[in-house]
């Protein structure tokens, strides 16, 4: 009996292993009648999968520089460490391009605790903010889920006291970006919306679906220069179930709040790009690009150590396989994404100044999660065609969704900049976003949180797209 | 400048906050419309995402049961843990199927090293080996990368000595299980295909695209009761290149070798099956599984720990939505899929003595990853005509991918058993496969190596695929 079933897992395993061998006899047939064009798509997958560069470029940047945030140390080393990398890729240029960025730091570490019950509330302050005075803040806490409860609560309930935005995440959503979207507004806005009522500070429930005990953090904004600033943090989903606990059994119940964090002037900093010149229409760019800033408390890898070395990883792969391109293939990896976008801002004006006409931007921003597709930034009915003829050159590497969407916050600007009066094909590399607020802004967006395939697959699919569109007219 | 970008960074946020309005407006609008098996799907994932039971389920299964190979003390436990789960679901029926199962210990942990270097060297025995003699083996090392290698080198250069498998697996692959077929049979069959040359042992590379210390066991198997029966073990990526690397330094360099598993008697173990009954054809059933076995040395999260609390989710989803199937909908927790399929066996050849026909089977056993679609094992045009016909339903949720495929070895069985000349539809349910093998028969297959998000849309995406099959004639 033991033998009879062995047996039939055995055969089992022959009949796959069969099936397999005919899979891959199909496959050499069929190569022989494929079309230059899917045997470059195959090799460009070939060649990300097995000599994953980007993989170890992230393993640098995350574990030897670490987070950098805009204006510190280490994201000076960033840019030397891109500068340098691509310095070594035989490309046709290499170079920086100056910005002044903002230089917000945290100070030493934030603290945050319940009085009546003696316990600590993981919280890290979010950037942009303001210090909270010397001593920290201790005041009675009003929780709420909107901004319409701010309203309804007035000036009576609110002033003096620290405002708590408990608005979870919901996670009905498919796409995990359409919930972030639901409740950023409360990290972004709080502190001024609350400042109106006379709060003292704010504390913000984490942007992320996990319950644990992780702060995200992320860019604040005072709306107003004149206005009263009040210090914003970012309490972890535990803490904000625990505090929001607390509130129920006693609303008299009193936070302590410190922070340091404080803004410095502004620093210079750099985009950083190399390109391969086009051979035909060299003037013409086509852009892909992430960010090299990153928040400080993670590493960054994920947000967006990412996009930076998958960027860097479609130029490595284009020379690894000789594909001369039409037209200029440019990584940009820009700088301040995090806290102003002034990397973006100053690529764009320069485009605009200098008359460079990009014929399409990819940005790489949501993550190096295994790959889904492509969001098009576009309404015109010449771009979704575009996409729809290549939708079967692309279904093979399990790239299927293809649909209108947001490109991304670095790309966006040059949505403005008309040379020629022709517009930018604005495109989002779109990964699968189940994981992304696991990690966004907060200690665990480390390099092991990267898998190797999956990054390696997502820098694959931006170097097929650039040879797609490339092939273009 | 600063207040400039500033409020840039701000107008965007507005811009996509008013996008994600328009997004949620559009839904709103469109939902009105909708057709209620629209809404039904849409109520589905909602469930399964907003009470993740599936999750905590795993928790338990994985963390205070662990690992449960068949046989040991942890599957019965897996298996009462299972009825007593599926007993207060208010089902119409759960039961246990018995069924003989092997017993293979792995004994003390297993010992491999270099005996020149002094090194040891990260080893599991597979499942099924005889163990080494109790004073361990010591001889000299061949590599080989294939069978063919073996009839090559012939008799005078292996008798005596250990065979080495070292063929790692193919990265370029999209779908990881591609991948595995191609070096699954040095696993499975290199014991007995190295004794015919005389080899005293054989070591196989484990299969893994990953380059860690981590040895991922699985089952051998002997292909004849009396041939001469020689111990096979896995040796983790990392050690096959410390190896291989020492071989090619010194092709006379001996390695040690001991372990200490063996067969005891068979053990009775149970399938676990839990129901609802059918309101209109109670008689037919579609059967929704996993397999509640996983190998010893990790807890059998992913592989199939996940697959197992998704089948028992499918019922809890259509108990708390108050949907009354027309068909019975079965979930079947397998036992012995790793090292005998026996689970699998009977329950097939139950279903044929009591005549239970089978309208369609879905096996869920490659990793609680995130949804890409579902296998179909079948040629019927029809079959594939009905899954074309719900591609439209099931995009949404980001399950594009359905093909043509393998179902599942527990569910597999059932093609040969036709009840009134009827076909069950076998179907396995897919998910993305790149991080698969980073876990499979490793000690790393853990509760957190399952994102809850990810193993909720799986359950869904099943439970989804039920009601449709479920609303055919």
């Amino acid at each position: 009996m033991l033998n009879y079933w062995l047996n039939l897992k055995f055969c089992y395993a022959i009949v796959l292993f069969i099936c397999f061998c005919g899979i891959a006899s199909l496959h050499l047939q069929a190569q022989s009648s494929t079309s230059k064009t899917e045997q470059t798509l195959r090799a460009i997958f070939d060649e990300a999968l097995t000599n994953n560069v980007a993989y170890q470029n992230l393993d640098y940047l995350a574990n030897q520089i670490g987070g950098r945030l805009s204006g510190s140390p280490q994201a000076a080393a960033a840019v030397e460490f891109a500068r340098q990398v691509m310095d070594t890729m035989d490309l046709d240029k290499v170079f920086l391009q100056e910005v002044m960025v903002p230089h917000w730091v945290r100070g030493t570490p934030e603290r945050c605790s319940l009085l009546g019950q003696h316990k600590n509330l993981a919280v890290c302050a979010l950037g942009g903010s303001v210090a909270t005075p010397n001593a920290g803040i201790r005041a009675e806490v009003v929780e709420v889920k909107s901004f319409e409860d701010l309203e309804k609560l007035g000036k009576k309930n609110i002033e003096g006291k620290i405002v708590f935005f408990n608005t979870p995440m919901d996670p009905k959503f498919i796409n995990t970006f359409h919930a972030y979207g639901g409740c950023a507004q409360y990290r972004v806005k709080g502190a001024s919306q609350a400042a109106k009522y006379g709060a003292v500070a704010v504390l913000v429930r984490s942007l992320t679906l996990r319950i644990d005990d992780y702060p995200h953090t992320g860019v604040m904004v005072y709306e107003d220069e004149n206005e009263v600033k009040i210090p914003a943090a970012a309490l972890s989903t535990l803490a904000s179930e625990t505090l929001s606990e607390a509130l129920q059994e006693n609303p008299k119940e009193r936070v302590f709040l410190k922070m340091s964090c404080k803004t410095l002037p502004d620093v210079l900093s750099h985009n950083v790009i190399g390109e391969i010149k086009g051979s035909e229409k060299p003037d013409e760019i086509i852009l892909i690009g992430g960010h090299l800033d990153s928040w400080d408390i993670g590493d960054g890898a994920h947000d967006d150590g990412a996009g930076c070395v998958q960027a860097i990883e479609v130029l490595r792969i284009f020379k690894a396989l000789g594909i001369k391109p039409k037209r200029t293939i440019r990584a940009v990896l820009f700088m301040n994404e995090e806290n102003g976008a002034r990397g973006a801002a100053e690529y764009a004006r320069v485009a605009e100044a200098e008359k460079l006409l990009h014929f399409a931007a990819i940005e790489s921003d949501r993550g190096g999660f295994t790959p889904r597709g492509f969001t098009i930034d576009s309404e015109d009915p010449k771009t979704i065609a575009m996409f729809d003829k290549w939708r079967p050159l692309l279904a093979p590497f399990d790239l299927h969704k293809i649909e209108k969407g947001y490109s991304g916050v670095d790309i966006k600007p040059l949505e403005h900049v008309h040379i020629d009066s022709k517009n930018t094909i604005l495109l989002g590399y779109e990964p699968d976003s189940q994981r992304y607020f696991d990690y966004h802004h907060a200690a665990t967006d480390v390099f092991e949180a990267v898998n190797p395939r999956e990054l390696a697959l997502g820098a694959a699919a931006m170097a097929a797209l650039v040879y797609l569109l490339d092939g273009e007219e």
